[in-house]
């Protein structure tokens, strides 16, 4: 496919002259022979940059090593808490440092929640404790915990279908499993149970609720995540089981009647300031190639793959442009967003923020699904503009990147701004992994690949400068 | 292999008419076909009877079931709780419900020590939480808990070499990691910074140590154990830290001085009773093969790997013998031993109370090193009956099972017998992830293959019932 391409393009002198050069160094050092294409959206210069960018970023560990800066030295940053902040002041020192112009936080307010102390035990007739973990927003439970029978559904559905009287002092189990999948389709029919369980139960009068944890993994690690009540119902206190207790408690169920002990001391704050921490390659232009990750993570972990990964990951490929000494066309605008998890806090403040700009920016991604290599490039671009994507595709190919649909996402972050009509790109990574770890007290360093982060460096670095000096655009004409 | 053995052997005709009417049966359904030996110290009649019960075993799901019981019914049981107790209960019932003969509790009295609370983090200068856990027997922190920087020894013999000043008001950390391998033989290294650590520590004026968990896992469970102090030593308080807590750790310190706040909330609480718990297959005479597992486990996790799954397999295996219908020579006594995992407590007061009749112990062998499939026959047997050892191998050879050294320990709770003279057998497992596992929260049921469950079972039914019919015995004439 490459020597194919190669060939079919001769008449491109002036890159092919320029990458002759490089040729030897590139393929001897990374295995990776650059490309020449035809110009037309993408510049044949752009298409030498590109592979210089991908063999540059596939020989650095920067990516990594800016996950191991954030994680080792903040560590867990809930949305709202004094370690998010002090999460902003690592992103703008470390902006800095690697030379970002505009450094600069954008501050909005947040609601903060916070965990105190969690416990879950079997009080009869097999008297054990239960590892779980409060969701995100749930009221407390009293000092003295919340005791009641348990009462199964294996599914939210079952649990919606349920009568609406016959729960009065019971605790609610939903026991629905996720399915695992490489692209994490299995996410957004698990996750609805998180959302939704708590109100369900309230609904009927359960005095508490409990979850199998939305993850894939077998260990003792409950998955917290964002919960949600409902108007004018009764709000229960709501905590997910790790997956070898729920496997416990339904074998325990499978014997007669539980009674189970619930106490979460967890606490709603109010309001406190978060922020969006951003950086620049100014371009020639005011458009802007906008990408980023999230800065915030839950509190158990250390916030590696969730999402220390999509900082990493997004700031490395920035930088790995910034190397190039080429000044882009565009803008190029890295985003480390607040309060993701609690509800794209950060993101809608951001598109509130620059709404004067909107029709500005360009494209965007976000990085937020681990560290797992890209293996599909996903596009939401005007139909009209679809043949820009196939160029870009071959030149992001040889990283082992198939073309997706052009149904993207962009990322949880992208979500507001795609919304008012921005095009997005998602780069897809492999996920297979990722919900083992996900809201755990398990996402960890040690749990990243340098190599794979490297290729995705090598992805975004290369998306993102096509996207900085393509001629065209995305967007429907 | 099995073929050229079945020719060498057409003398053996009792043998060989039975076999014949049972091959096309067993052979279809499990695979396997009888194999006939001459008659030496195995009759023609036992070799026999060890395929049928190796055939059975393999068919049967009893030794996962009862560790599925076990770890549901009771879940964590450390030496000396109530929960231990219960256990033994337990065992009482499953031994009668199982039909066993001579149901009993010998009791004995055990320390108790409790886990009431526990909690480490970095306070400066990058604060956040830490993962551990006390080891069993540390005594506790103030209340308030206990601060000091961190000083790291890779090993505990770096620890060792250290002078006798220098570390007042320091927090020992000693790193040295554990080598995986398949036989454990990584453990008895990595342990000695588990039990020595804080006697190192005390001696030389730290406030507290802190070791990386003695496990191979890279799972944010920390692994707890026993650990001793000296005579003479300041007690200090001591906690292992998960293996991405002590990557952490080690990262941090990489960039300075750290402080870290320690807070233990345990308590010794005086003597328990503790029991073994016994059942008997009542044999032709008073010669005894004993075998069993230990009924105590570690408090965080619900010991399924350590030591549920020796309990179900030896037990499974006498039931499999049981099954037979056919009174062996000797008696089969199965114990649960208690409170192993606090210095084999049930093991030295077994070899105490059964003093009398130690010579009638004529081979023991414990199964506590998880659920994988038996590999290797090891011995510990009179030189001159080694021959022995080795038609009792080929039986078990078809299992998977190589020869191994005469070298064996038998288990740990064969310890005591031993050391007193009694033969013993390892039936020695596959412990390649045993120690991912061992001692955390993260020992449960759903990390225990059945399959594997049941070749364990095999192996032990027939090393048993060879054992139990066998002319001669295994020690010096």
């Amino acid at each position: 496919m490459k020597k194919l391409t190669r060939l079919s393009n001769t008449s491109c002198a002036a890159g092919a002259l320029m990458v002759s050069a490089l040729v030897p160094l590139l393929v001897s050092v990374l295995g990776f022979a650059p490309l020449v294409l035809a110009d037309d959206d993408l510049t044949s210069q752009t298409k030498v940059e590109v592979e210089t960018l991908i063999n540059s970023s596939l020989a650095s560990n920067l990516g990594f090593s800016i996950i191991e800066s954030l994680t080792t030295e903040v560590g867990q940053r809930q949305a709202g808490s004094e370690a998010e902040a002090r999460a902003r002041d690592w992103g703008v020192a470390k902006f800095k440092a690697l030379g970002f112009k505009n450094v600069r936080i954008e501050p909005f307010e947040v609601d903060y929640w916070q965990r105190n102390a969690e416990h879950a035990e079997i009080i009869s007739p097999f008297p054990q404790k239960l590892m779980i973990t409060a969701l995100g927003g749930s009221v407390a439970t009293d000092a003295a915990g919340v005791t009641g029978a348990i009462v199964r559904f294996a599914t939210l559905q079952d649990l919606q279908d349920a009568p609406l009287t016959g729960l009065q002092g019971k605790i609610v189990f939903v026991d629905e499993p996720m399915t695992r999948t490489q692209d994490g389709s299995g996410y957004g029919v698990a996750v609805r149970k998180r959302s939704g369980a708590a109100a369900e139960a309230g609904k009927r009068g359960a005095v508490a609720a409990l979850i199998r944890s939305v993850g894939t993994d077998h260990h003792r690690f409950p998955h917290t995540g964002q919960m949600r009540y409902a108007a004018d119902v009764p709000k229960v206190p709501i905590a997910a089981l790790s997956a070898p207790d729920a496997d416990q408690l339904q074998r325990a169920l499978s014997r007669g009647q539980i009674e189970v002990k619930l106490v979460l001391d967890v606490q709603s704050m109010g309001k406190r300031w978060s922020g969006n921490v951003v950086g620049e390659i100014p371009g020639q232009t005011d458009e802007i190639v906008i990408i980023g990750g999230h800065l915030d993570s839950w509190d158990l972990g250390t916030g590696a793959v969730d999402d220390g990964a999509g900082i990493g990951i997004t700031v490395a490929a920035a930088k790995m442009i910034m190397d190039l000494n080429k000044k882009p066309k565009r803008t190029i605008r890295v985003v480390m967003f607040g309060a993701e998890e609690v509800g794209l806090v950060g993101a809608k403040a951001y598109a509130e923020q620059h709404k004067s700009e909107l029709d500005k920016h360009m494209v965007g991604a976000e990085s937020d699904f681990g560290a797992g290599k890209v293996w599909r490039f996903e596009t939401r671009f005007a139909e009209e503009k679809l043949g820009i994507a196939e160029q870009m595709h071959r030149l992001l190919a040889p990283l082992g990147i198939a073309r997706g649909a052009n149904t993207a996402s962009g990322g949880p972050d992208m979500g507001p701004l795609r919304q008012l009509g921005m095009p997005v790109v998602t780069l897809k990574q492999n996920g297979w992994d990722y919900f083992d770890l996900h809201h755990t007290a398990d996402d960890t360093l040690d749990k990243i690949n340098p190599e794979d982060v490297a290729q995705n460096v090598a992805a975004y670095a290369a998306f993102v400068w096509m996207s900085a000096n393509l001629k065209g655009d995305f967007r429907a004409d």
